[in-house]
């Protein structure tokens, strides 16, 4: 199947370990050339943050293992990029519309 | 009939197989060179994700086929690039202006 | 007269021919380089579309005849580019003031 | 005095001649390299268009002549562009602050 | 003292000489490369224009006469760049909150 | 593990010493090429500044270290980057609807 | 200590000396090599501006020394980049979120 080059996470997490961990952490998986882990919500317990990994050909499930081995929930997967070249998402007219 | 060049489809489908899978395996149609695929919703049943395939000659068809066969579809198609260049869409003023 | 470069016209067309058979036919129009269609709007009997058309001397009476021969109708005209090179529309500051 | 590399009109005109005839017949003035034309308004009678004329040393009286030989009437001119080097429009912080 | 190479005034004028005489008379002043004006408002005695100038060393003193020449009143200077080298204005995060 | 290329922090810290010595010191951080630092808030003891840190690998202890020895706390960890190469975040459609 | 590259200061000033003066006094300071000066405000008595200065190795301690020496007076310091690089802000997702 088509290699993936980028995916986009919606992770929960404790406060610890802190997010410059889990960016470095998940880094290092296999076909991962570089994170972007940025906070969302923070409240007493938990973290919500999103989590970019790109690459030529992530190992999608070694990141997501990465991610419950230090604690964190992939809540949802927000973008998924596959494919020999890499792909923007498009906006549509409606979604700058009022509901 | 010029050929293809961008396809975007706004698709439903179930939880499982996960967006990843939906991306690789339709990356793997003739003519697609990357597929870009973004969360837009989700609800107990379903999730609705918006596809973006490029390509030099995309085949719609087996566009089609391969989200079908993997339990989704299509709800319209949002976008169509056609011919030997690619063409972007065009803002017209009213759009931003409230209705 | 100077040649048309592009051409973005609001159409209204019925849900069947589909979006990609309209794009790919008016992208033979002569003169024609490239067509992006977008969906605006779609509701049980017809589907608002725009439709923009680039190339160096775009027949605009072909790219008309084309869309009414799919069963289209142009409902307005809504950018035109003419002449040796490509000039974009301009902002004005009332644009994006409240009216 | 400095020759005019742009000049943006807001025009009114019957909705016969087309703006493509419109583009296309100012695009011929001396001077103008290309024409750029988006609808503003449509009513029972009239069209609202935004006329944007490029070039190095555009005709303006020749631009307007054409205009009003074609029906239209220059509403108001928008933006002007004089000089040897072509200078973008700027914003100001009260541009965007509500009024 | 630096140079001046950017002059953005708020300016307003009689309608006429129009905005295009402005423009080009102004694009005349010593160290001026190029002028932009937009308009801003209009109403039945005044308009309100943004003149932009910019050049390696503008002569602020006559930009200014020249506007006076012209029947036109500066109601503010709304951008200066001083120096060797072209510095752009810097949005602050509380520029786009509402007050 | 993998460096960290990029540290975004929201920082409270004291009038005294000014974000100007603030901005400096941190830029002294081993791994450290450039520091920006932007005023969020003010009130009459403290200050709230967002301090963006880039290098090829920060020490992200001495960063935080250097903060806290300036009087500084760390109120949030905002942004990482880490890997090889720098990744960007990813906007979602949701982030721009209102909630 | 590193270098400054930026320094944005938000300076209240009387109507004279004008805009103009400021930017190319301030331009002039050690280190500096432009200016960048816009009017947010203006009132009966005094004038609000933001000042963007920039260069290789800015001497703060000058660049306020003329302002206070023009009359006018720094509100608040909103951005500084040291280093030896440039590194600009980042906006995080709240900043654009209603509070």
């Amino acid at each position: 199947m088509a290699p993936i080059r980028r995916l986009v996470l919606d992770v929960l997490k404790p406060h610890s370990p802190s997010t410059v961990k889990f960016a470095r952490n998940v880094a290092d998986a296999s076909g991962v050339v570089g994170v972007n882990a940025i906070l969302l919500e923070t409240d007493r317990e938990v973290q919500n943050i999103r989590l970019v990994t790109e690459g030529e050909a992530i190992d999608a499930d070694e990141v997501e293992r990465r991610i419950s081995d230090l604690g964190g929930t992939v809540h949802s997967i927000d973008e998924v990029v596959a494919g020999e070249q890499t792909v923007e998402p498009r906006d549509q007219p409606q979604d700058w519309l009022p509901p």
